[in-house]
């Protein structure tokens, strides 16, 4: 159908493929930019050269409500498109950061907290375009739901963090507004019980949209920042969908398991309003994070493991965290076994880096120890780097210079992300 | 867990690389072999060279029940592997043909009756181990349901039909086997009305999880075939899972949606092993096509298009098929908007090898004409190499050609298939 969104500007696909073929005729360096809200540099720009706003193509090309799809420009914002949604009765079930693009969505392979019900943007991306290094403007795909027509370069770009080429167009897969939502929040003596209880309920084949796990003090900083007062202790907050009577049934099965883990009764946000306002709470949960240390900066580590090591995995965290002189935060989308902590530290003191660096390791070596990934949703940038080798092993990593040298040969997509500078072939 | 299966044969991994190596060294090709079920000629060895017979390897290496994934020998069957899952209330949810393997459903990116609510081959595999054309062993993720570490290794193997390595262990996202189940068929007047209730269904946000469209000619091929005497008009078999209630509940729903189409009311398959023999009866539909011309072949289409499109793509091939001297099915994955037909004919007569040609591309130029894909599941092989250029464009086959020269540089994999021969760099 014809869209009735009025783009902010107009940079074109062939403006970005002009660009990108003088910088490499030029062996200039070009870093694609979203809405910069990525977390291990992942924008940095090391060599100088280009950055490429992406936000300049910001448009809804066309919506297609009967296929429940949507084409768009990659500088738009989850939430702008949503908001556009709403009214057909359509959402797109991805939420990184606030101010986050489906651009930059696409190229970190992002998930968030309803990737446990919907999957990661792997799962809902139809097809892209994209400019490569050379300037050829590539589609990677038909906009058929399923394809088995060739390799899947979808699934190459989405992750690849700007060093393939430059997203300039994304067909994405939309999901109805569910007709009914439960929204319950339940606390924990202890968070080995609430993630406990986020795998049984997994377990026990039981579709949530949501389960999401605080610790103590990440409750305490959503408290200070919001002005809330929520129960200080651990925290399941969950989300059940679907028809009213489904979400019900689906509501009781958990608070029962709840209940064997010690868990509270279910406290429920009963109108619209109050629920969008939980998760936007724990949306900029984050950001709460700074009212307990208005000064500091943070760093946040993404470990994911097999959901069965995960109350270990965060056991053991939390023992390290909470015996560190660093106030930090632990925040999970428990559902996928994905874990984060905020480390929080003065950044004009080198014992602060250095105590949140060796948290950092520490999490994301448990997790390796435990058939996991050092990067679960935020990617690799510059910051995990260091890690890959060790997960992957290093056959994996020449693989994927191979792949980067022959589509990028002169190096120019946002060189010194993703691929550890020692792999060579 | 220990796993308790006992492998047949004992190929190893390392075997694998010593010979995909020495292969390489001697500029051989490689052709890796599964179950053989594939249809578009991926197994030919037009070049000839080594086959290595993959289903000697077929051990299961380890179950984890807790994380809901095993992790596999590519040479093990789909059915196969879901009898010894039963026991554990656990399945893999991809069918393809009886016979196919886990490791030639990953490299064709199969999917089948199930795809429509539990995703294809791409969806559920969490990683991959693969020998590359120069030996190399690669892993390409760790056993974390979702991670963001590096370029998706596990994605690009995936649909790759051996044309960029050997698989030798795979990782399987396994779903519970639902509580309940509900199986129903539905006649309709015409086609058009079976394919509007399928696309009907998926707008209204129900997830069925089988929709499966035949016509009146398919029917009567699998009455002949099985001794049934089902009505002989267009049918659709549905699949409602989930907790009694829910099942129940989305039933109705879709039965009214039907009822307002000129839909017939719901027949249901009442007992487990009922449900069962449908299955199987649908599984073995191609087969069942012999019965009305036993010396014949079969030709089948597989073209996948956006869902609107799919009751135009039907109703427009039906016209063609009808009007064939050939016999024609007409059988769809509805649902996805996937969509073949089963073109018998003579082999010895060279005028019925060109209609069926003609039929084959009269249905995959109307699906691209409609922003399809040329094979929704089947994959390139050789059937297919001629349409990729016109659905994706030559620069995303220069693209392919690249990845294939970077990983495969003596083209000993599978040479002659998905990449058509005309392309260079
Ligand atoms: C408060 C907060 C909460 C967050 N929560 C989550 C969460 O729950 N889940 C999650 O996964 N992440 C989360 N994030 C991380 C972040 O939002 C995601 O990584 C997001 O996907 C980044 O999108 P962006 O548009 O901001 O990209 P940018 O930061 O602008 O760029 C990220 C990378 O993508 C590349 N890029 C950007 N646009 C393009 C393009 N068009 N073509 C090619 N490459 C491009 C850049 O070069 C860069 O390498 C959170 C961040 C914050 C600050
Ligand atoms: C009756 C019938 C029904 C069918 N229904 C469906 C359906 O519903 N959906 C669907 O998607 N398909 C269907 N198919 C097609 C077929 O079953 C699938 O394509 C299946 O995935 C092929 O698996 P296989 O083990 O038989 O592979 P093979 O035919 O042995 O090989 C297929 C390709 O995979 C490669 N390969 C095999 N093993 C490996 C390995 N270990 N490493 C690397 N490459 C390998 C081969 O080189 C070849 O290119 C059907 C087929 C039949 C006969």
């Amino acid at each position: 159908m014809k869209v009735n969104h009025v783009p902010t500007y107009t940079m074109s696909e062939d403006e970005v493929s002009k660009i990108v073929k003088s910088c490499d005729t030029h062996k200039v360096p070009i870093v694609p930019y979203g809405g910069a809200t990525s977390i291990e540099g992942h924008t940095l720009s090391p060599n100088g050269g280009v950055c490429i706003d992406m936000s300049m193509m910001n448009s809804i090309k066309a919506l297609h409500i009967e296929d429940m799809d949507v084409v768009v420009e990659p500088g738009i914002g989850w939430m702008e498109l949503n908001e556009y949604l709403e009214p057909y009765g359509l959402f797109f079930p991805l939420d990184p950061g606030p101010g986050a693009t489906i651009g930059g969505m696409c190229a970190t392979r992002c998930s968030g907290s309803l990737a446990v019900r919907y999957g990661t943007m792997r799962d809902n991306v139809i097809s892209l375009k994209v400019v490569l290094a050379n300037g050829d403007i590539v589609k990677t795909a038909s906009r058929a739901r399923k394809s088995a027509a060739g390799y899947d370069l979808t699934r190459l770009v989405i992750g690849s963090e700007g060093t393939l080429g430059v997203i300039t167009e994304v067909t994405l897969r939309l999901q109805k507004i569910p007709q009914h939502s439960v929204v319950a929040m339940c606390n924990f003596p202890s968070i080995k019980d609430a993630a406990d209880v986020a795998i049984a309920t997994m377990m026990s084949g039981i579709q949530v949209s949501r389960v999401e796990l605080m610790d103590e003090v990440q409750v305490k900083a959503i408290n200070i920042a919001n002005g809330k007062d929520l129960p200080e202790i651990p925290t399941l907050m969950f989300e059940f969908i679907g028809t009213e009577a489904y979400a019900r049934e689906q509501t009781q099965i958990v608070q029962k398991i709840a209940a064997e883990h010690n868990g509270s009764d279910f406290v429920f946000a009963e109108d619209p309003e109050a629920k969008k306002d939980l998760w936007k709470i724990r949306k900029e949960a984050l950001w709460a994070c700074f009212a307990m240390e208005p000064n500091f900066e943070a760093m946040i580590s993404d470990v994911c493991v097999p959901l069965s090591h995960l109350a270990e995995l965060i056991s053991r965290s939390k023992q390290e965290l909470d015996a560190s002189p660093l106030v930090c935060t632990v925040i999970a989308h428990a559902g996928d076994g994905n874990f984060h902590t905020v480390i929080l530290f003065d950044p004009n003191i080198e014992e602060h880096r250095q105590e949140a660096e060796r948290l950092n390791k520490f999490m994301v070596l448990t997790a390796l120890s435990m058939e996991g990934t050092c990067t679960g949703e935020h990617g690799v940038g510059t910051g995990k780097v260091k890690y890959l080798e060790k997960e992957l092993g290093v056959e994996a990593l020449r693989t994927m210079k191979r792949i980067k040298a022959a589509l990028d040969p002169n190096s120019i997509m946002n060189p010194g992300k993703l691929i550890p500078p020692h792999i060579c072939f």
